[in-house]
């Protein structure tokens, strides 16, 4: 029976997963990552542990049509990270030395742009070919899908969206050493940023002076009709908006699919954002869906499975 | 002899080019494009033209690998244009009318993503596999080059970049209806628009005084060392390098090539944007190549046939 393995590699646990080339997971588990001396065992602990599941499920290597893994940094076209904020790995040929523990062909991605991958395959985006996917998490990534497939780019750094300028005005610097980018207003920390510099000068009551000031805390108060919250949100709107409208021009999708935990808001997080859209997108780009990613923490392994059978059919 | 066929359409003339396929042109021609009508005579006087031809090179249509057509508005996947500025078109079934009209299989493209194909084949960007090429004339253009493949779009209208917007501060409006879209910097007229506004309040001396103001004259009188125009130059450099940012954070190029009239400058126009590029770009795009367009007005013919290549290979 012919199958392929998922891989997502995070910098606390490696996912897994055995898909049927239909898509229907057969099994999924996952393993501590060992980041210590490097992360030089990471890839041989993946390869152990693809072994022995194979071996409990009766499963023969000569049927894996091949591994898919994504990995939190970017990544060449050739499998090739150079440095990774959270595995320890500098320099490292992660298809060869992958292919070379474990026997099987395998194909590498940049784990943000393989979770949009899972996400139009079996996701918020199913069906659609021309896709953006925006993850809101402590950062902004993005993933973009052009006729079905994956925009890597020339250095494996392709689909940084939330590096794209927002505000030219800005002072205050983005972690990447710029100014502006959309990461420094559509991320968690960045609504947290928002919220304080409102409440700064605020002297009207709300629900955001009660607690602590989170991502989640702005949306529950928009929930409860906070006024100020509410005006939070429509700067988070428009700043995304502006983002989303620059994606467009370029890779014309027919829907965003808008995931991460600042995702979670719902519904409600996108009508702030599409509003704006509608306005400030260039006319030919405005007929777009907004959606809601719908894997959570499967989208990695879901899409690495893709990423894998892509590469053979 | 196998061969294939690249149509430019234009507002006035329909260039065409028979080519092999390894990129060798045998013969360059072109016709009037007769708008009249809504452009009802434009395809079917194609493919007399396309008869004709063969017939006097002694080529049989046995022989033909295909026809690959530029055409200047969007196209959707299905070779399907709705509505065109300058050839009449409404909604117009390209692909279909064209081979029914000639008996040959045809892909359709927008004329400056299928530009942008065949400077990447023969061109300012040969070899190269992730480019963008942005044409700087009357308004801005931009084709995306990801992994050898045009960025097309769900509506066709991928490639917009030059409504991108650079400034959200702008006050007038862009052709679009928006405000700020590096087009109104940029091109020929954007160019000419800074200018005149940096006139209006300027008591210093310059040759921009001298003559109608022009994005040639602007560029003329940087060469010549005057301080106004090399200021203007240098609002046009930063805002083209804003919009080429936004375009690296997305795609990921190894290679800038810049077109269009504007780009007659030369290379002093590069080194204008490419100053505010580095210093602009995402830290992980900045490692790219800026180069001029090479190929001209035969770009377009060029890349069509290259277009119906990369359609049978």
């Amino acid at each position: 029976m012919a199958f392929v393995v998922g891989i997502d590699i995070g910098g606390t646990t490696v996912k897994m997963g055995i898909f049927e080339p239909e898509g229907k997971n057969l099994q999924k588990w996952e393993i501590p990552t060992d980041t210590a001396d490097e992360g030089i065992r990471i890839l041989p602990d993946i390869a152990a542990s693809i072994d022995e599941k194979l071996k409990e499920m009766d499963l023969v290597k000569s049927d894996c049509l091949g591994v898919g893994v994504g990995v939190p940094a970017p990544v060449t076209k050739e499998g090739i990270v150079n440095g990774t904020a959270n595995l320890g790995w500098k320099y490292k040929e992660v298809k060869k030395e992958l292919e070379a523990l474990c026997g099987l062909s395998a194909v590498i991605g940049n784990d943000a742009n393989v979770a949009a991958l899972g996400e139009m395959w079996q996701g918020g985006g199913k069906g659609k070919q021309d896709m953006v996917m925006i993850t809101l998490g402590t950062g902004v990534g993005s993933g973009f899908i052009v006729g079905g497939k994956l925009i890597v780019g020339a250095h494996g750094a392709g689909g940084e969206g939330g590096h794209i300028r927002v505000n030219y005005q800005e002072e205050d610097i983005c972690g990447c050493g710029n100014k502006g980018c959309l990461e420094q207003y559509a991320s968690a920390t960045g609504i947290v940023r928002l919220a304080k510099k409102k409440m700064a000068g605020e002297t009207r009551e709300t629900l955001l002076a009660k607690e602590e000031i989170t991502a989640k805390s702005v949306f529950d108060a928009v929930k409860e009709g906070d006024q100020v919250a509410r005006e939070v949100a429509e700067e988070f709107g428009e700043y995304l908006a502006r983002g989303l409208s620059a994606m467009a021009a370029m890779s014309d999708p027919s829907i965003f699919v808008i995931g991460g935990g600042v995702s979670k808001a719902g519904e409600i997080l996108l009508s702030y954002v599409e509003k704006y859209y509608k306005e400030l997108a260039f006319f030919a780009n405005r007929d777009v869906e907004f959606a809601l990613a719908s894997l959570g923490n499967d989208a990695g392994i879901i899409g690495a499975a893709r990423l894998a059978l892509d590469a053979v059919q």
